[in-house]
């Protein structure tokens, strides 16, 4: 007779309690697992337990799994030292970068054998553990980069931890993964920030004329410049590669451009003929946006927004807030849209669709302006 | 005795019943302004006036304004019919590109003091006026294209289209608007579609391994071609200067990755003296990314977050904005936070700084959990 396999949650400790290091404290410890917190910051360790992340790693403590959360130029040391003090425990990471730190830990005297990276795909422009949220992995990837040597235990270990963050989890080899996420983050960054520095130089009126469509587009530029400074150089080489295959092709646009300005005024099909690698690009854009995943997994948390006018002054927000109190609904967000040169906001409440309409309701019997 | 002025609503006739004529005819006819549509698609118009944008245009319509939505190549063709059709009314038109057709206008025999032209600048991925939107383009820029000569009230009507559809009005002389739009909408365009086509021709699965990131960086990469051929073709020029700057930029940014690559292993400190080129970059990025106005109407106001924790119920968030009002402090943003698993939220109040401390104190001394 054999007993029921026990299912036995592990213990964790986590270095370094920034957004990410937080965030996985947060998460792990809303699923019931037992988290120890350390930080060369005393501040931000205290902010870390503040937030629920965990509690401060004591002396006794003998953590089964280390994340360690550091950035990228200092995961090799970290987790060499993290290997060497715990000598049962699986060492993981989470940076943006794998083969580099790897490299560096194989030159220093560790039991690389318990050693397994990962990299989970999630990340806020704001950083520190006052940002952190409990939800930042939910439904995104995360990337376990194990080898074709690594124990099958250490790498289950990363893809329970995974798993407690409620992502999603792909296995690629660290070289692999570098040169994934050079096509698909690093370098997407950069040249989000070569375009957002372009406005840094312009003549402010020229910047005014904006749409959405270049916040989007710029959006990664608002990212901490020593953090991303930090990931690109640990995967230089995979980066300049797409990033010259970027700077050739908009090397053909520009000539292709300038070509059709100079014949603008002769002849329009003579024009258009010279736009012909233009439209190429285009249409190879409008391909590579299809194959591009459009979210991870799970589908997202659907709100309705419910959209009510409102005077631009103190006070009117807590009376609409009043009203929504009276009707019982539990707002999950706020957002407020003002509109300069005049006296009125939009104020979009965010709710769960089936209080939506009773929101809706209830707002408009008070007089409110809830546009449809 | 002089009478009051009496304010007659413009009628006003579309011609093009695509997105943004359809969006237009919706806007207008929502406010109610009489709207005329015309199209060369029978079936674009049936879906159009079903849509609520007008009514088709008959023999005996006399517009008072006519608005030109078709592809900026046609736009001086249609633009100049509409001048010889329509003796009395003003015509403007809605592309992105304004030079050009002004340029292709004054070759033809049309009285052009009538011609004011226009650029609302809203838009969606999708087309046709099926996708369209009465609210496309309200609290957005519509730009204006007035000159120095153009009569003051036929700058009025189009000022008064753009007023109708919600929009706010810049004026910019056709040549500054489409040098600041090669800058701010089209150059960001084109980077998108370089961006994402590296993805059309990559292993899939590197493309797999992608965030949200890429994704808001690559959005407009989803536009449809043949619109964006005309709008780069018509804005050639002024789009190669731009293109041309970026490219360089991403030279200097990829032989820094590439040098950096090269002395990884040797001496760390020397690699990162190498990428010295793109930490300048990434904060350029970053200052570039704040000059950008967040939403319309001149330079982003900062704001100072004051975070609160609350229990996540109904009512807490009436309770909170209460105690806001009675400060008498206008809240100029609010995020909600959540906290999975747990019953409490943390809303943070965005303020003016110089009311931030007083908000913070009033808070405190009700027994709010106030965060450092």
């Amino acid at each position: 007779m054999t007993s029921a396999p026990v299912i036995v949650d592990r213990e964790v400790l986590i270095v370094g309690a920034g957004l990410i290091g937080a965030s996985i404290g947060m998460a792990l410890t809303n699923a019931g697992v037992r988290v120890f917190l350390s930080d060369v910051d005393p501040d931000a360790l205290r902010v870390a337990e503040s937030r629920g992340a965990g509690w401060p790693l004591r002396a006794s403590d003998e953590p089964d799994i280390v994340v360690v959360a550091v950035p990228p130029r200092l995961v090799a040391t970290v987790a060499a030292d993290a290997l060497s003090r715990f000598r049962n425990a699986t060492v993981t990471d989470v940076a943006s970068v794998k083969v580099a730190p790897l490299r560096q830990l194989r030159t220093l005297d560790v039991d690389l054998s318990r050693f397994v990276g990962g990299h989970p795909m999630a990340g806020l422009e704001s950083s520190g553990p006052a940002s952190a949220r409990s939800d930042l992995f939910r439904d995104r990837l995360w990337v376990v980069a194990s080898e074709p040597d690594s124990p099958p235990e250490r790498v289950a270990d990363v893809r329970w931890l995974a798993h407690k963050c409620g992502s999603m989890v792909v296995e690629l080899a660290p070289d692999a993964h570098d040169r994934a996420v050079a096509l698909t983050s690093h370098t997407p960054h950069l040249v989000a920030a070569v375009l957002a520095a372009q406005f840094a130089d312009a003549d402010p009126a020229d910047v005014a004329v904006s749409g959405q469509g270049v916040r989007d587009t710029t959006r990664l530029a608002a990212s901490d410049p020593e953090l991303w400074l930090d990931i690109l150089s640990g995967n230089a080489a995979e980066v300049a590669t797409v990033v010259r295959n970027i700077q050739a092709e908009l090397g053909r646009v520009a000539d292709a451009l300038s070509e059709a300005a100079e014949h603008n005024c002769v002849d329009s099909d003579a024009m258009m003929a010279y736009m012909d690698p233009v439209r190429l690009m285009l249409t190879r854009g409008n391909h590579g946006k299809k194959v591009l995943p459009d979210k991870h997994g799970g589908a997202p948390l659907l709100y309705e927004t419910v959209p009510v006018v409102i005077d631009d002054k103190p006070g009117e927000m807590a009376r609409l807030f009043n009203a929504a109190g009276r009707a019982d609904v539990n707002l999950e967000d706020v957002r407020i849209l003002h509109t300069l040169g005049r006296r009125t906001a939009i104020v979009e409440l965010e709710v769960t669709p089936e209080v939506a309409e009773a929101l809706r309701a209830a707002l408009t019997s008070e007089g409110w302006a809830v546009r449809g």
